[in-house]
């Protein structure tokens, strides 16, 4: 096992009707509130009333911010700032899935920072200061709220970067259930391949000494595999909605990542191009590619992870031969996306071949010279990965 | 799932040479430290020195409160309290195991009290004020580097009892595996069990929609029944250490305990009046007690969970008859810890029959008329129980 240290300092309000404790949390770091969300969702399931209830009920003044993208975008960031500059706003509360959180901490970083936000998220200039964040959590997925990073695009220059700081992470988070029981089908099925997607990620590791974290990770994708096909039959069934949710913030809050060495992260990385260059869903750019990129990969020296996967996560008789386990492993992943109702190929969901030098490009570019640490992945690994998914 | 607040903020060292930043973390909080810790085998091993090397590096002032013991008494709280007081310490500092970590959790909340510290741990007199606490872990066992709760013994009134506050919680843990690889083969087989009895305690609950804490449990326990051997076999192993010591921490921060409802302990009780009548090992009461608690309980309706254990923590067969998975599974958890060394009898550490009915009586007065909430234990079943462990 890796050294590491472990900091988790979000407090999680989890379960019905934990919104009424808003105001009391929110009174703790100011008064002045931006309100940050997406496309208006909010409004039309009551959330958004229940939260300038509480907010008014509780004497905070707030302003909003509409309209966040599903890839937020650093011209939204920049009106955001705006908007909290004119009015001397001093907490920022997302309300939405992880993208209106991503760009909250964004905003709350950019608020203290006199150029342009860009400049932060390209490492251009460094974040001095954060304003304090809370999230209310209305899709399970990202795992933002919980931890301190956030993606943001460019659409001038075709980039989605990922950008993290201590202070971004919320200081809460408000985990209702109920308020994902109207989530459509198809995002929630994205949101449980983003969810297997972190865990995966973090789990194809090359640290032998990390059982702990495997073992947790494994918990955490049979989580997913049980409940992400009851969410979609039955919506409204909470134990589906809270077991689903939970495991979001906790695959992505640092649990599984602990200990398991500098593991650089190779799915992601290629989604975020097929996301700067196409405004897809980010869960289902991720399971269009995960199959591939596993096929891609598997080789003598990672064998025993598959073998592992396969066994603990899918339940694969250990006695077959390593490689046929690894191959159904890899088959039952790309199936159980499929029985989510996820597309299976890029062109299904608007990507041709014209674009994918360039993308696979810039992803390399942008990881450096290779993508990921379990197998790095060169130009051509990434173009033969995105032509296998077309 | 019940709702919860999750909230774990103490910060967690991890790994080795991790004591290197112990300096830096105690100026964040005070300069006039109390180091407090047990019999002096942090001496023997290179702990202290190491300890008090980096203090002075740092120009931090210490004090010393030795000799804590194993079960740690109210009457070294009050002489630690005394020290504390002189000098007025602004830090404390437990370098041990969990007994270390406890008495100073006390001592710090003691220190703003002006009573007896007796009075906070029978709820007498509220906490108003805790001292900051960070640890220096040298046990793999009792989890309280992670958590608000100490347990602390008064040998005039043959008492053993919990206390818990949130700002009882360490504001950081500093876990390096290789301060385990001197702890002795009986320490460290009680260490496990200990760890496991933490993981039963909130396994065992009735919530079904706990599925994802339900799975961790379990990721934790098969740690336990990997490493628990290796530690043994190979003391510096340190994959093993390493791997128990950051499952100790896991199973009592409250990952497993969330959302799966109020859920009163059953064997900790059970086993805390043997500890208040006999300064024996905690983890081995625990050992004892462990196998004969889950045969007394096991019945129609809590079969299911005993079958879950043995098909998903043991591996049984899941083709099998329930009965039979369940009693294999209680079997194979009196083996394992049969095979650690440790004793299976409560004579083979000195219980005999003369106390038994005493210490029944305590154990449900002390719960408030019984033990436990999986299966509530009445005087009759607590002693059958003890009877059952002689």
């Amino acid at each position: 096992m890796q050294n590491f240290v472990c900091h988790i300092p979000t407090r999680i309000f989890f379960g019905k009707n934990q919104i009424e404790v808003l105001g009391q949390e929110v009174k703790k770091y100011g008064s002045r509130v931006l309100l940050v969300y997406g496309g208006g969702s909010i409004k039309r399931h009551g959330i958004y009333d229940a939260v300038t209830r509480v907010l008014k009920e509780n004497g905070v003044e707030f302003w909003e911010l509409a309209g966040v993208e599903p890839n937020p975008r650093i011209s939204t960031v920049r009106r955001g700032i705006q908007i909290a500059r004119e009015h001397n706003i001093d907490f920022i509360l997302p309300v939405g899935g992880g993208s209106t959180i991503d760009c909250a901490k964004v905003i709350a970083a950019g608020f203290f920072y006199n150029g342009d936000p860009w400049d932060l998220v390209v490492r251009k200039a460094k974040i001095e200061k954060v304003l304090p964040i809370g999230a209310v959590l209305t899709l399970a997925a990202t795992g933002s709220e919980m931890n301190s990073v956030a993606v943001i695009t460019n659409k001038e220059t075709n980039e989605k970067l990922g950008i993290g700081h201590p202070d971004m992470v919320p200081k809460f988070s408000i985990l209702d259930p109920t308020y994902t029981f109207t989530v459509p089908a198809y995002q929630t099925a994205a949101g449980v391949a983003d969810i297997m997607s972190h865990i995966f990620e973090a789990y194809f590791n090359h640290e032998k000494g990390a059982f702990v974290q495997a073992r947790l990770a494994e918990a955490l994708l049979k989580t997913c595999i049980k409940y992400g096909p009851i969410a979609l039959e039955r919506p409204d069934d909470y134990e589906a909605r809270a077991n689903l949710m939970w495991a979001s913030s906790l695959a992505l809050n640092g649990l599984l990542q602990f200990g398991t060495g500098p593991n650089k992260w190779s799915v992601h990385p290629m989604q975020h191009e097929l996301g700067a260059y196409y405004d897809i869903t980010h869960g289902v750019g991720l399971a269009i590619l995960t199959p591939h990129w596993m096929r891609h990969i598997l080789d003598d020296d990672n064998l025993y992870k598959f073998v592992q996967y396969g066994v603990n996560v899918w339940g694969i008789d250990p006695g077959k031969a390593p490689h046929e386990i690894a191959g159904e492993a890899i088959d039952r992943t790309a199936e159980f996306f499929k029985a989510l109702g996820i597309p299976a190929t890029l062109r299904e969901i608007g990507i041709g071949e014209d674009k994918l030098e360039e993308m696979a490009r810039a992803a390399v570019e942008h990881g450096g010279g290779s993508v990921g640490t379990f197998k790095p992945l060169s130009y051509e690994d990434v173009l033969s990965i995105y032509k296998a998914a077309l």
